[in-house]
C-alpha cells in the first residue's frame, strides 16, 4: 500500500474511479461470440453479471421479468412493495408472477428492516436477498437500538444472500465472514465527504475475497454498485475484481443503452483482449489513464 | 516528506485541498444519534466544532446570538465594532447583549491592533480573543513599526486566544509556542502566489501539534479556516487532523445550509465511517481521491 | 515497470498520451531546411513519414495520387474497392492510375478478409498491403470460424505487410515476429473501456523493436495511429518512438491543416531541438507537461 | 532526477507550471515596506525586476520610457526600428529620447541579425542588448547558413547581453558559457509539441546556474519569460529561482495591472512570506498545488 502524505501528520493512499481505468488488449484476440458472460452466484445461474435494482425508483413487477427475461437478477425493493400492499399477501403475489416466467428473483431490504421482512420473503419463496444500504459494515454498533447481528441473521436465512454496500479491505473481508454469498461493493456519500472511489474499493474487496478464501475456501461474490451505466463501465469492473454489477433496472431494460448493447459491448471488451469468460477477463492488463 | 523534483535546482511537496481528501468508511457503523459532535477549548465546551465569524462583514450581534445558540463561537470583529462606536462603551453593550443569553463569545483583532484593543474586550468580559490576519507569524520582523511581541503578549491576556492563519509545520509550532489556546489554520493568498493547500497545510499543523504536546504537555486546538461551507467539508477537516472549523457565521446562522443540516451531515459522516466523537474521527482513514 | 496500486488486489501501470507529453529543445539548434523527414520502410522511401488512410470513408484514387504526391503512403480500403465493383478488375483499374503517376501505393483489409482479398491486391501490383483492425493480434482464436494464421500468411506474401493496431509490449513483439515489415500501434476503444494512451502503447512498442532486433537483426517500423491531426502531434509520436504515422488523408491532402503545414511543423520542431532526422528525433528528451 | 516511464522504451520527466506552484509562508512575517524589489544586471540596478519587452508589437519609445521610469529595463525591438527608419539614424535618435530621460534601455535582436545590427545598437549607445528567439541555442549547426558564434560574438561586444530563451540544463548551461550576463528563460512553442513547462525550465537553469558559478565564479542572471502578467506569477518565477521577468511592456505600463499593483503584490508576497530581497525570496519553500 503507496501512502501519499497528505502532510506530516496524516496521510493517505490514492483512490481511483472506474472512468480512471483502461483495459490492455493482451496477446492474443478472440471471436465476440466465443465470450461467455454467464455469472453463477452460490446454486443460480446467470445469463448475465447484471443484477437490476430500483436505484431511483422501486423496480416494478413487469422490468423485474424484462430484467430476468435478459438475463440479469431482478432485486425487488422489499420495503416498497410491503408499503404499497395492505398486508404480506402482494409480496407473495409479485413474487408468483415473476416465478411463473420460469425467472429468479431477489428481494433487497435495509439493515434495520431486515428481520423484520426477510423471512417473509424467504417463505414466498424468493431466490435470493440483499441486505442493502450506502454503507452496511458487519459490525453495527448502537447505543440505543437493537440492531441485526448480521453474522448470525444471515446465517439464519435459508437462501444465499447480499449484502453492503462496503468500500474498505476490512470492512469487505468482515462482510464476508457473515457467510453471505456475495458482497456488494462501493460506498459513497460524496455530500458526506465519505467514499472510495469503486475501482479501488472493487481491487481491495478482492484481495479481502483472496485472503476470505484461504481462510475458508469459500468464494465470495463482489457485485460492484455504482454510477455504472455501459458495458465499457462493467468491463473496467470486472477486470478490476468485480463478479457481477449492481445497475439500476433501467440500464438492463432499456431502451439507451439496453442489455443486449451492454452484453455486445462486455462480449467485444473481452474478445479485442482476448478472454472468454468472466474470471478470465478479471486478469486482465489495465493502465491507468 | 516526499519531495516532486521541479526541476534540477527546485523541489517542494505536493499539496492537496479538502476536496482531495475523502473519508473511508471503517469496518465499523454507528447510529448517527451516537456521534458527539461537542468540542472543548480551554475550559469551554461547544456543542458543534464550529467558530463564526463574519468574513466578508463584521458579525452582526443578533447573528452572533444565533450562532452561539446553535452551538457554535460568535466571533465579533472588534475593529469594526470600536469603529462604529464613539468610545469603547459599544463594545461592552454588544457582549452584554449575547452575554445576557448565557453564550460565550469571542472577539477578534488583527495583529497590528491587538495591543490597542484586546485589553478593552477583554475587561468587557469576552470569553476568548482571537488575533487573526491572513498569515500570521509568531516572529513578525519589522524595520519601522513597532509590533506585538505575540510570545508575551498572549501570555499577558487572562483569557484563551486563538490565533492564525497558519500554513506549514513551523509556523504553526512557533504560534503555538505563544501559548495559544488554539491555532487558526490555513493561510491563503492566491492573488499573491502564496498559500498551502487546506488538508496539507491542516496535517502539517496536526504533526506540530503532536510536537508541541510533547514538548509541553499541551494540547493545542487546532482551527481549520478555508471555503468551508458544507458538513462534508467540516468532516474532512478533521479527518485530516481539525479539531473545530472556522467558517463565516452564515453558514451557521442559515439558511442554507444551516447549522442543523450541517451538523447532520457531520454526524452522519461519522457514524457511517464507524466513529462517535471527533477526536477519534481524526483516525479515519482517508484517501486522495 | 512501476506499478500504481489501484486497490490491494489491482495494480496497473499509468498511461499517457501524446498531449501529455512535450519536447525538451537539446542544447543544439539547427536550420529547419536541414531536417530530413524522409521515411523508409522496406524498400520504399517516402518523403514524409505517413500513412494517408481513409479512417471515415474509404481514399477515394484522386486522393490517394495528392498523398503520394506530397510524399507520403495511400492506403487504399480493398475491401471497399471490392465492394464498389463488380469483380476485381476495378481494383487493378485503380492502382494502375496511381502508378501511372509513379507513386507507391497500398491495400488495407481486415484480417478477417485478408487471406481472400490481398493474393489479388498483390496480383495488381500493390507495393504494400495492410492488415488491419481496432485491435490486431498476431494469435487469434476462435472456436467457430478459421481465422488466418498471421505468422504463416504474412511470410507468404511477396510484398511488405504492415499490420496492426496493438498496444502493448506483447502484442507488439508477437506482430514483429509474423515478419511484418511494419506494425501499427495503437489500439483503443474507448467505448468497450479498452485500450492504451497513445504515448505509451508507442514506447512499449519501442522497447519491443529493440527486443526484435536483438533477437534477429531485423528493425520492424513503427506506424502509430491515432487521432493525429498536427505537427506536434507527429512530432510528439516520432520522439516517443515512432518512425511513422498513419493519419486520415484528409490531413495529408488539406485543406487544413495540409501536408505543407504539417511537414514544415515537423520540420521546423526537429530543428528548434537540435535534430536533422527522424531516427535521430526519437531520441529527443521528452516531458510529461 | 525522477523519470516517469511512458513506456517501456522512453521515460521522461514531469514538467510543472508556475500555475503549478504555490510559496509557502516560513515561520517568519515582515512588513511589505521593508521588502526591496531591486534587480541587478551586471552594472546597472533597476528599482524592479522586470524587463519589458514588446512581445505582439514594438515597444514604442514613449512606453520604453514609462517601463524605465516605473523601474523596469525596457528592450527596444531593434528590427523594427531599423525596418521603420530609412537608414539607422533613428536608432539613435530613439535611444537619444530615452536617455534624455535618464533611463537605461536595451535593444533586442532575433540571433540571425545579432551580427549586423547589435554593433549599431552599441554604437548608439545602448546600455544592453538581447539576443532573442523563440528557442536559441549556444550551438547552433546550418548546413548552409552562417550563422553567429554566440560564444564569439556576446564576448567581443562591449554591453552586457542576454540571450535566450532556453529550456534546459544543457541549454542554459551552454548559454551561460557564452558569457552573457544574463539568459533568458523559457522556450515554448506549443504549437510545434516543444516546450518546458516554465517553472521546471526556471528550476533547472537555476541547478545549472549553480554549475555555472561554481565553475567560473561568475552569476548569470536568469530572466524568465513566459505568460507573466501577475505579481502572483513574477512571485512563482523568483520563488522558482528567476532573477527577474520578461513581460510584455502592457504589464509595466497599465492600465491593468500596472507597475504599481505588481510591485505592490510581489512586495506582499515576500512580506507574508518573510522575506526582505528577491534572492533570499529564491529560497521559499514552494507546494505544487
Amino acid at each position: 500500500m503507496a501512502e501519499i502524505e497528505i502532510g506530516r501528520g496524516k496521510s493517505g493512499r490514492r483512490g481511483f474511479d472506474l472512468t480512471d481505468v483502461t483495459i490492455v488488449p493482451s496477446r492474443r484476440t478472440r471471436d465476440p461470440g466465443d465470450a461467455d458472460l454467464s455469472w453463477k452466484i452460490d446454486a443460480y445461474r446467470f445469463a448475465m453479471p447484471l443484477v437490476g435494482a430500483g436505484t431511483e425508483q422501486a423496480l416494478s413487477t413487469d422490468d423485474a421479468v424484462v430484467v430476468g427475461e435478459r438475463g440479469g437478477l431482478p432485486l425487488l425493493d422489499l420495503e416498497a412493495l410491503v408499503a404499497e400492499s395492505a398486508g404480506r399477501d402482494e409480496v407473495g403475489e409479485q413474487l408468483a408472477k415473476i416465478k411463473a416466467a420460469d425467472l429468479r428473483v431477489g428481494a433487497a431490504v435495509s439493515p434495520g428492516r431486515a428481520v423484520e421482512l426477510l423471512p417473509r420473503a424467504v417463505e414466498a419463496e424468493v431466490d435470493m436477498v440483499a441486505i442493502l444500504g450506502p454503507v452496511v459494515s458487519a459490525e453495527h454498533v448502537s447505543v440505543n437500538n437493537d440492531r441485526v447481528n448480521l453474522k448470525t441473521f444471515i446465517r439464519s436465512l435459508d437462501v444465499p444472500v447480499m449484502v453492503g454496500g462496503c468500500a474498505s479491505y476490512s470492512s469487505a473481508l468482515h462482510l464476508m465472514r457473515t457467510g453471505a454469498a456475495g458482497i456488494v461493493v462501493g460506498a459513497d456519500r460524496p455530500d458526506l465527504g465519505v467514499g472510495v472511489p469503486l475501482a479501488t474499493a472493487i481491487a481491495d474487496a478482492r484481495a479481502a475475497r483472496v485472503r476470505h478464501l484461504d481462510e475458508t475456501g469459500v468464494y465470495c461474490q463482489l457485485i460492484a454498485r455504482g454510477p455504472i451505466t455501459s458495458g465499457a463501465q462493467v468491463a473496467a469492473a470486472v477486470a478490476c475484481g468485480a463478479d457481477a454489477v449492481m445497475v439500476d433496472a433501467s440500464v438492463i431494460v432499456g431502451p439507451d443503452p439496453s442489455a443486449e448493447d451492454l452484453a455486445d459491448d462486455l462480449r467485444e471488451a473481452m474478445a479485442v483482449c482476448g478472454y472468454t469468460n468472466l474470471k478470465d477477463f478479471q486478469k486482465a492488463e489495465v493502465m491507468i489513464g
